[in-house]
C-alpha cells in the first residue's frame, strides 16, 4: 500500500489478488470473462459517440422492425387473409407517434443533458410519486426488452435453421447470459463488440427493401409460398374497431426503446446533447423507413405469418424475393438476430442505469450503486439476465405470447416523461420560447397517453394485467425501501458531527465455557487482556460432571470466577440468557459482553461438525440491545 | 434462577417461555404436538414392561406376516400358478432360520443387559470397524423398516377403501409424519398409544386363521375371486434353484425386527433382560404361527397376488374366508394397517437411540446426542422420518419395489452380532458352559452369514446394489467424522488441566468506520472501553469524500487516529485486510481486534438492506489467525 500522507494510503491492485488456489482459479476465469480490474478515475474513456451510439442505444428502436409488423398481422389474421391489407395504415398511425415521440424528446434531451430519463424528468417534475410510477414501468419494460427481443433473435435463427427450433429456450437464455458477461466487461468494449452488427443490419435490411421496391416498380414480383402448416383461414373475428384497436397495440411495440437515447445521454463523449440528438433522428428515420418498407413490400407479396413462430415475417419476405437459404437471406437473418442481441444489450445498459439512479435516492438497495470491477454496475445487471432468463423460459421462447406484456410500461414512461417536460417549461416561463417548447411536449403527453391506455385495455386480457399487477408492486416495495433507509437514516444521523463519544466504563465480561480445553483458554484470556471483570459461565444438564467442572476449576485458579448452571431440561441457550439478564439488572449501567470461543477448523464443510451452539446463540444474542458479542476464533 | 450455592444456579422452565407474540404462538403449537417439557431425571419413568413391551418391540418383526408371504408367492407366480405350491415349504426354511435367530439372541440379551445392539455387540468384540459396517447396516435398515412397514399398511387400507389407491403416496407419507410428531413426544406415550393396534392385529389374525383351519378341516371352503387384471399366466420363468433363492430372499423379510428387542433392553423395567427374553421368544412363537398359517391357507384357497398391489393378499384371504366388506374383513385390514405402523414405529424407537450411541463414540455429529424436551433424540427422529419419506415418494409407495432393498442390512448386522457374540464367549472361557453358548451364537452367525450372501445374490439387480452402495458410503463418512473429532479432540485437549492462562497484551483495535453515524460512535466507544490503542478505519472510492472525513474527524478530536484508504478499484474489504496485515507485521505479538458498528433493524427482513459488507467481513475474518470480531450492535 502506498501512503500518500499522514493517515492516508493508497490501496493497490495488489491486495485484490488471491491467496489460495481455489482464488487463483476463480480469478483467472473471472478475468478471462470480464476482464482487467479498472480503476475509477478510468471511467471518462468509457463514453461512446454518434456512430457506436448508435450501436448502443438505436438498436433496440430499430430491431423492433425485425417483429412489429409481424406483430400487426398476426391480430388483423383473426379477421381473415383479407384484413391484412391494413398492415400498412396502422403501420403509418404508428411512425406518426413515433415521430410525435422523437421530435418531444429533442427537447428533454436538450433540458436534461446528465440524462433524462422518466425517471428523472418524471421526479424531478410532478414529484418522486410520479417518478417512482415511472421508474416501475421502465423496469419491468427493461427486462421484457431483454426477454422479447432475444427471444425475436432466436426466432430469427430458426427461420433459417429450422432445427434449432426445439431449442429455442436454450438458447435464448444462453444469449442472455453470454450478455450479461458481456456486460460485467463494461460499456466500451460492448460497444466495440456490438457496433458492427447494428451497420451490417442496416446495410442488409435497405439493400433487401431496395431490392423489393425495384421488383415492385418493374412489375417483375416472384411468387409467394406461405409456410408449412398455415391454414388460409381467420378465426372469425370479425374486423372492427377493437381489432383493430389491438392491431395498433400490437404495432406500437415499435416505439420501445425510443426512450433509450435520452436516458444515456451522459454515455456519449461531449457534447453529449448535440450527439444524442443526432443519434435520436437518425434512429426514429432509419426505424420509420424499415417498417414501412417491411409492411407495404409484406402487404405487395400477400405474406402470412407462420403459426408455429418457427419462420418469421421477415425471413418470409427475404426467401420470398431473393430465394430460400441465398447468400442474402442468411445475411438478412443472422444479421437481424445480431441486431435484436444488441437490442437486449440496451436493456442490459439501461436497467443497471436507472438501478443505480433509485439506489443513489434510497429506492434500491445499495448495492445497486456499486460498480464492479469493469465499472459495470454489477448487481443490476446480473438481476436483470436472471430474471430475463426466467421469463423466456416460462412463455417458452415465443415472442408473440411475451408481446402482449410489453410496450404498456414504455408508454406509461413516455407520458410521464413529456407531462414532466410540460411542467419544466411552465417553471421557466422566462426562456425564449417556453410556450412552443411546452406544446410539443404537449402533444406528445397526449399522444403517448392516449396510447398508453389503449395498449392497456386491447391487451390486458392477453397478459398486460400481469404488468399492470407488477408495477404497483414494485413501486410499493421500493417506497417502502425509501421509507426504512430514511427512517434509519433520521435515527442513525448525529445531531452535531461533533457530538462527542461516549465514554463507556470496562465491559462486564461472560465468557460461557463448555469444556475446558484450548480453545476455551484463548477466549477466557482475551477476556482477561479487555477487561478485570470476567466471568466464565458453565451451563450443564449433569450435576455429577458439573461438580468435576467446579473442581477443576479451583485448581486452576486463574483469578476467574466459574458460575455453573444446572439445567434440568437440557437447553443451553435460555439459561445463558437468563443470567445475562440478571446480572444486567444487578448493574444496568455497563454493557455485557460476551465472549465466545469458537473453533475453525481446517476444511470449510467441517464447520458443520462445530459450533452450531455458537452460532445460534450469537442470533439470540444480536437481537439483545446493549450486548456485545466477540468472537474468539482457534484455528488449529 | 434457584441458588443452590456459591456459583451454582438451577435453570427452571420459566426461562424457556417465549417473550414475543410469535414465540408464544410457536411455543403452543409445540406443546400440542409434543407435550410438556420433561426434566431429566424424569427418564426413569419412561419404561415398558412385557405387555407394552411386546408392542413397541415385536411388532416389527410381527408385522412382516402381512406382506412375507405375499413377496414370496410374487417370486414363485413367474414360474406360472403351479409354482405357488412352494410357498408353504420356503415358508418353513424361513421360520427355522428365524428360530434359530431368536436362540441366539437369547444370549445375546442375557450378556448385553445395557442394550447388545449389533452395533454395540460387534464393536465391543470385533473392533470399531466391525462395529461401524453393523452400524451401517442398521441405519440403513431402519430406514427401509419405515418405508416399507407405513407402505404395506397404505396397501392394507387401500385393500378396502380402492378410493385411495391414488392418494396412497400422500398418505403414507402423513403416516411417516405422524409417526415422527408423535415420537418426539417420547417413548412411554408411544407404547400407551400402540399398545392396542398389536393385541388386537393378533386376536383377529389368530381368530381368522382359527376359523380357516376349522373350515379347511370340515372340508367347507368357500370359492376363491382372483382380483381384478390378474392374468393366469407367469413371465414363463423356469421354476429352478435361483427363483427358489430369491423366493427364500423376498420372504426373508420376515426376519426383520428381531434384532429390535436385544437393541432395546435397557428401556424395559427392571429385571430387564428377563422381560427382554420374554418378549423375543413371545415374538418368535407368534410370529412363526401366523407367517405358516397365512402361507398354508393362502396356497389351499389358491390365492394370487394382486398385479397392481391395490388388494393384498392377507385381505384376499381374509375376503375369501369371511367375506368382502364384512365387518371381519375390515377389523383384519385395519388392524394389520395400525400394526403395521406400530412397526415402522419400532424404528422411530431404535434409530435415534443408535445414532445417539453413535453420536456418543463420536460417528456422528453431536447433535444426534441431544435430547429434546421430551427427552427423545429429537434429530435422529426428524431425519429418520425425511429419508423415510424420501423413499416412500422415490418408489412410488410400492412394497414390492422397495422390499429389495430391505433385508440385506439385518442379515449383515445379524452376522456380525452373532459372530461378535461366538468372540465374546471366546473371551469368557472360565464361564460355565461357554462352548455350547459360542456354538450356538456359532450357529446363528453361519445360518445368518448364509442368509445374508444369499439375499445380496438374489436381489443384487433388482435393488440390493443401492443398499451395498449406500452402506459403505455410509461407514466411509462415519469414519471421516470420528477422525475428525479425534484429531479435533487431540488438538484442543489440554496437556494438564492445570495448563495455566495465557498472559495477553491488550488488544491493537481497528475500527472500520463508512460514516460517522451513531452507530459508529458507539462502536468506538466501545473499542475505547477495552483498548487504549484504537484505530479508525475509512475506506473510500472518492478522494473529496475522504478529505471531508479527515476535517470533520480532526475536528472530532476523540483522541482515535483516522487513517483513510484510498481504494481506486472500489473494493472495501482487501485493502481492509491489508491493512491490518501491516498492523500486524509491525507489532506480531499483539492480536489485532475488529470491532464491526452493526445496525440492528427492527424487523428481521429488513436486515436485508443492511450489513451486507459486515457480513462479508466477519466471514473473510473469521478464518484469519489471532484476529478477534467484536460486533457491537446499534439498535433503533
Amino acid at each position: 500500500m502506498e501512503t500518500r500522507g499522514p493517515g492516508y494510503l493508497i490501496a493497490d491492485e495488489d491486495m485484490l489478488r488471491p491467496n489460495s488456489p481455489l482464488g487463483h482459479g476463480v480469478e483467472a476465469v473471472r478475468r478471462a470473462l470480464i476482464g482487467r480490474r479498472l480503476r475509477s478515475a478510468e471511467e471518462i474513456h468509457e463514453r461512446v459517440g454518434v456512430v457506436k451510439g448508435l450501436a448502443v442505444f438505436a438498436s433496440d428502436n430499430i430491431s423492433s422492425s425485425a417483429y412489429a409488423t409481424e406483430e400487426i398481422m398476426r391480430v388483423l389474421l383473426l379477421a381473415g387473409a383479407g384484413a391484412l391489407a391494413l398492415t400498412v395504415p396502422v403501420t403509418i398511425a404508428i411512425v406518426i407517434v413515433l415521430a410525435i415521440v422523437v421530435i418531444s424528446y429533442q427537447q428533454t434531451i436538450g433540458a436534461y443533458p446528465n440524462g433524462g430519463g422518466s425517471y428523472i424528468v418524471a421526479a424531478d417534475n410532478l414529484g418522486p410519486a410520479a417518478g417512482l410510477v415511472a421508474a416501475g414501468a421502465l423496469l419491468t419494460d427493461y427486462v421484457l426488452t431483454v426477454s422479447v427481443s432475444i427471444a425475436a433473435g432466436v426466432a430469427a435463427l430458426t427461420s433459417i435453421f429450422p432445427e434449432a427450433y426445439d431449442w429455442r429456450v436454450a438458447i435464448g437464455v444462453a444469449c442472455v447470459a453470454i450478455l450479461g458477461i458481456g456486460n460485467l466487461r463494461g460499456i466500451r468494449e460492448s460497444a466495440t463488440l456490438f457496433a458492427l452488427p447494428t451497420y451490417l443490419y442496416l446495410v442488409a435490411i435497405f439493400a433487401l427493401l431496395g431490392y423489393g421496391l425495384f421488383l415492385s416498380a418493374s412489375g417483375r414480383f416472384p411468387a409467394y409460398q406461405a409456410p408449412a402448416g398455415w391454414i388460409p383461414s381467420g378465426t372469425g373475428q370479425a374486423l372492427g374497431l377493437a381489432l383493430l384497436l389491438r392491431a395498433f397495440a400490437a404495432g406500437s411495440v415499435a416505439l420501445t426503446g425510443t426512450e433509450a437515447v435520452s436516458n444515456g445521454v451522459p454515455a456519449f463523449a461531449p457534447p453529449e446533447p448535440g450527439r444524442a440528438r443526432a443519434v435520436l433522428i437518425l434512429m426514429g428515420t432509419f426505424f420509420a423507413l424499415i417498417f414501412l418498407g417491411v409492411s407495404s413490400l409484406a402487404g405487395q407479396l400477400g405474406i402470412v405469418p407462420d403459426p408455429s413462430e418457427q419462420e418469421t415475417v421477415i425471413s418470409q419476405l427475404t426467401r420470398t424475393l431473393v430465394g430460400t437459404g441465398t447468400p442474402m437471406h442468411w445475411l438478412v437473418q443472422i444479421s437481424t438476430a445480431l441486431l435484436l442481441v444488441l437490442a437486449a444489450n440496451t436493456a442490459f445498459a439501461d436497467f443497471p442505469r436507472l438501478g443505480s439512479i433509485l439506489a443513489r435516492d434510497r429506492f434500491l438497495p445499495r448495492v445497486f450503486q456499486f460498480r464492479g470491477d469493469r465499472l459495470a454496475f454489477s448487481s443490476g445487471i446480473v438481476l436483470l439476465a436472471v430474471i430475463a432468463a426466467v421469463f423466456i423460459v416460462a412463455f417458452g421462447g415465443s415472442v408473440t405470447e411475451l408481446i402482449p406484456l410489453y410496450t404498456i410500461g414504455v408508454f406509461v414512461a413516455f407520458t410521464l416523461s413529456q407531462a414532466g417536460m410540460v411542467r419544466h417549461w411552465w417553471r421557466r416561463q422566462n426562456e425564449r420560447r417556453w410556450r412552443a417548447r411546452a406544446a410539443i411536449n404537449g402533444i406528445g403527453a397526449v399522444t403517448t397517453g392516449i396510447v398508453a391506455i389503449e395498449v392497456g385495455i386491447a391487451k390486458f386480457t392477453l397478459g398486460a394485467w400481469m404488468v399492470l399487477v407488477l408495477i404497483p408492486v414494485l413501486i410499493s416495495v421500493m417506497w417502502g425501501i425509501a421509507r426504512h433507509y430514511r427512517e434509519v437514516g433520521d435515527a442513525l444521523t448525529l445531531d452535531r458531527t461533533d457530538m462527542p463519544l461516549p465514554r463507556l466504563a470496562v465491559p462486564h465480561v461472560v465468557v460461557p465455557v463448555a469444556r475446558l480445553d484450548r480453545s476455551a483458554l484463548a477466549a477466557l484470556a482475551y477476556a482477561r487482556s479487555i477487561s478485570l471483570d470476567v466471568t466464565a459461565l458453565h451451563v450443564t444438564d449433569d450435576a455429577a460432571e458439573a461438580e468435576q467442572m467446579r473442581r477443576r476449576w479451583v485448581l486452576r485458579n486463574d483469578g476467574i470466577p466459574l458460575v455453573i448452571i444446572e439445567s434440568p431440561y437440557r437447553a443451553l441457550i435460555p439459561p445463558l440468557l437468563a443470567y445475562i439478564d440478571e446480572r444486567e439488572r444487578a448493574d444496568p449501567e455497563r454493557a455485557i459482553t460476551v465472549v465466545l470461543a469458537e473453533f475453525v477448523p481446517r476444511r470449510f464443510w467441517d464447520y458443520l461438525l462445530h459450533n452450531q451452539t455458537a452460532l445460534r446463540l450469537k442470533l439470540r444474542l444480536f437481537f439483545r440491545p446493549n450486548t456485545v458479542v466477540v468472537d474468539v476464533p482457534y484455528h488449529l
